[in-house]
């Protein structure tokens, strides 16, 4: 530690400079972090977040959603837009916090699989709405019983929602309704705009009715297509297996049990009293009968090492809730009309060591299958985490990655990127590990990206049957038409040896010929498979 | 807005569950966004941190880096990591939150080229060490006059810093030197291990001197090349055409400046009373005169609109500190070993309007060149952003989109992919649009991935002279060859008609065909072109 030049400027007149900040000045600074980087993807970000917000709150409260999401042109790159839901609406208390506090919420503690898990979409787009076109975003909301409007707009400096212009009104509908003009934003047709998103939306969640009116005044409707209700998501203790160290200090530190052995078994599922003493058998040292608050690193250390060696019940899996196998033919039919599909629900599995996780994986086949490239088709893949599609960042999501590793040619694809295939895959969990605060893309997790290859893979098996049938199909053809060539002279010739009527002996080839390769004139089945 | 199922749950029920979060909670969470995704990748984040604020301190005090890394393996997947440098060391009523708030520090707020710029990476390490091994780091700091050692960990749910074991100690030395234990990290020797994160470092920053002791007990130098110190980063004001609305309002309302005119020649760079008469002019509405807490978004709407209007004299460029071409050549040379490169730096440019940045692009041929594939060489693009360098999340990044939409064939390569070819760009800024918190990628905005494809083109057009002239080359040795081989037979013959002796006229023939074909006789050319 030497070399010092003589005009060295010292530590104290460097951190003259030093300030704290705010997580929202941050993401006004790093707008594009949270999805608002170019015109078009901010705009579909901000829709995004809103009916993202919309799904999750009536998912909660066991409403089938009505969503409208209305459009305007108000100026250059500049639009008012306007998002509706029935939902529970959001109490007059919160509404401040809900929509304009980055970092608050009622999901971001819970273990429940909800679509957002943050706390930062909502408040982002009224962050977005103030630094582009300074308006406070326009609330609307009645819980059924009461209702009020107000203007929400946000300090960004401490972060902290500026309410104004409240006011009741009269509670006729049921629902939130956001309003907002916002900036460097722009409306286009096309893979990455809104209507793709909302298209993809209604896809992987068919109980919900979507209703988009464009900014030329098109209006555009995604109608509900199954009326049963999703289940509730569910909230679920964590699974032993998924509780680090630092975790377990943290939950025992704020427990009100009396006891360590208590305290886990209250906090965490499958943890019984005999789980407990197979625990103390294993990690000896520790003392299961003393106060929660008293336990230490090393303590929880140990009890995290032994819990690794005690066998456990999986996670409960109640918490789930996919898109289901009906839904994703029935969606798949409906959007790509392929000539194949097959489509594959695994079993839940956990990722580091317990958090559960379940993956849901579509393959189509021909017909509007794949996206149109300069030479025809090209293979596409359709990324969902929690039933939200995932549109932007996909090179750096598992979902991707998975899919580039299969070895397509197993599956009787020779190039994925040349043939008209389309791969749908749904991730969902009560935590999915997203790589960015955008949550565009699925963190390159190895357990996560091995279990989207087996999915992709057991789906890949029957596109390889169709496929190979396909092939042998059309072998067979070629030979039965070779042969139907000779029938006629076939027949002029055997009718001269036998004396028999060349007609009859041509119609007894034919039946003969046909009834061989009769799987020809049959209608190809419909080739929906579901394991 | 109807449709409410009887049991649905109200909205009061739901928001009982509203909370806020700190940033530091968020991050705890969701960890793998500051980079600490996979055990290797984590070691990397821990030193890249570390490093990064270590060489912005020197380069801040106008000190010339010595830093030291040394890791020691001390359990499963746990390692002991001490980073230590000879900078201006941190006042000790700062270290705290220098180290342990997310979101605090001298850099987010200035606009000055460095290369952190977030204020988050150090309190990412903190938090890091504290949720995988529950410990404090060590911290020993001397300002040259004072120093002291203490302890730091971090409060994640309010984000604050806990400093403990707080002692004077004697200031023998100057510099930082911070030791902690992380868990859940591993040492590997890869391309994304922390040895290449240093060599990278080393290449783009000559004038540091990097030790880094490895866990096995190996010492690994990389000293010094050049002893110049870099541009020490200077403090600019934003030039007009990179202000937002917004930017321009909350500039204004925290200005203490009497009239709009003032804030404005005093806040942003190239405004002076003359183009303040040239808005004055285009902005009718707007009273300059008028106090800047005053003015209203209209108003700074307006003056925004008008400042597109007016022409301005570029950004101040003396802020840009970048590499520089020799030193980037001899990096390259040092490094890669090519046969053929060619360096370039290219003039500044703005993006986004008005935030400036500079790119320099080298491209290497042959040698080394390219990373190692299963069929040979392939090419491959190191990445820089302010001379830091980024080794994950490439296929999200500008450097990387820009470099793959290159046709290379236009260049002699047929296939970028197939080729021992390596590109090197960094791009400099007083900020940079990372596309994530963790900063390893820069975000695909179209300015700077043209500029970037501008740069590694200029390079290209040498690379191709110099493929063209080997190819050139070729032809003519083939030719001489052929030539050479009749020479023999062509002198026999001439000799018997001429009755000259055969060995002269030989030796007068080689002669003239060598001369024709000199340039193959001279030494391949030194092939660094700058432009």
């Amino acid at each position: 530690m030497a070399a010092i030049q003589k005009e060295a400027t010292s530590a104290d007149e460097i951190f003259k400079e030093f300030k704290e900040h705010s997580i929202s000045e941050f993401f006004r600074k790093n707008s594009q972090m949270l999805g608002y980087a170019g015109k078009v993807r901010s705009l579909t970000t901000i829709i995004h977040e809103y009916v993202t917000n919309s799904l999750d709150a009536c998912e909660e409260a066991g409403i089938l959603p009505d969503i409208s999401v209305e459009i305007k042109e108000i100026g250059e790159n500049k639009y008012s837009i306007k998002v509706s839901d029935n939902g529970p609406g959001i109490p007059q208390s919160h509404v401040g916090k809900a929509l304009a506090a980055v970092l608050a919420g009622t999901k971001f503690h819970r273990y429940m699989q909800q679509r957002g898990q943050q706390g930062i979409g909502a408040a982002g787009c009224t962050l977005f709405a103030k630094i582009t076109t300074g308006k406070p975003i326009r609330v609307k909301s009645s819980t059924g019983k009461q209702a009020f409007s107000c203007d929400i707009t946000i300090d960004i400096k401490n972060n902290k929602p500026l309410v104004t212009e409240q006011e009741k009104i009269e509670p006729t509908f049921r629902g939130l309704e956001i309003a907002g003009e916002f900036g460097e934003v722009k409306y286009e047709n096309s893979d990455h705009g809104v209507l793709e998103y909302l298209r993809r939306t209604a896809l992987s969640n068919p109980h919900c009715s979507i209703r988009l009116v464009e900014p030329d005044g098109k209006e555009v409707s995604f109608p509900r297509s199954v009326s049963d209700m999703p289940k509730r998501p569910k909230l679920i203790k964590p699974h032993p297996l998924g509780i680090g160290t630092n975790d377990l200090l943290e939950f025992a530190h704020r427990a009100e049990s009396r006891k360590v052995s208590s305290f886990m078994i209250d906090a965490f599922s499958r943890v019984t009293q005999n789980k407990i003493d197979e625990l103390r058998a294993i990690a000896k040292d520790v003392d299961f009968d003393k106060n929660p608050s008293q336990l230490t690193w090393d303590d929880a250390e140990k009890i995290v090492a032994a819990i690794k060696q005690v066998k456990w019940i999986a996670p409960d899996l109640d918490s789930m809730s996919t898109i289901g196998e009906n839904q994703v033919s029935a969606a798949i039919k409906n959007i790509l009309n392929p000539t194949f599909m097959s489509v594959v629900e695994r079993k839940p599995k956990v990722f580091r060591g317990g958090i559960p996780f379940v993956v849901e994986a579509g393959i189509a086949y021909g017909g509007n299958a794949g996206k149109s490239g300069t030479q025809g088709a090209e293979g596409n893949t359709l990324r969902f985490g929690n039933k939200v599609p995932l549109l932007f960042d996909s090179s750096a999501c598992a979902i991707t990655e998975a899919v580039k590793n299969i070895d397509w040619k197993r599956y009787s694809i020779q190039k994925f990127e040349e043939e008209p295939v389309s791969v749908l895959v749904n991730v969902s969990s009560v935590y999915i590990p997203y790589s960015g605060v955008g949550k565009q893309a699925i963190s390159q997790e190895e357990e996560i990206i091995d279990e989207i290859k087996l999915a992709v893979q057991d789906a890949g098996r029957n596109l390889q049957r169709y496929l190979h049938g396909m092939k042998t199909r059309s072998v067979q053809e070629t030979r039965y038409k070779m042969i139907m060539r000779y029938v006629s002279q076939l027949a002029g010739d055997l009718s001269e040896i036998t004396g028999d009527k060349r007609e009859e002996i041509e119609a007894k080839l034919k039946a003969l010929i046909e009834g061989k390769y009769k799987a020809l004139f049959e209608a190809p089945k419909e080739q929906v498979q579901e394991e």
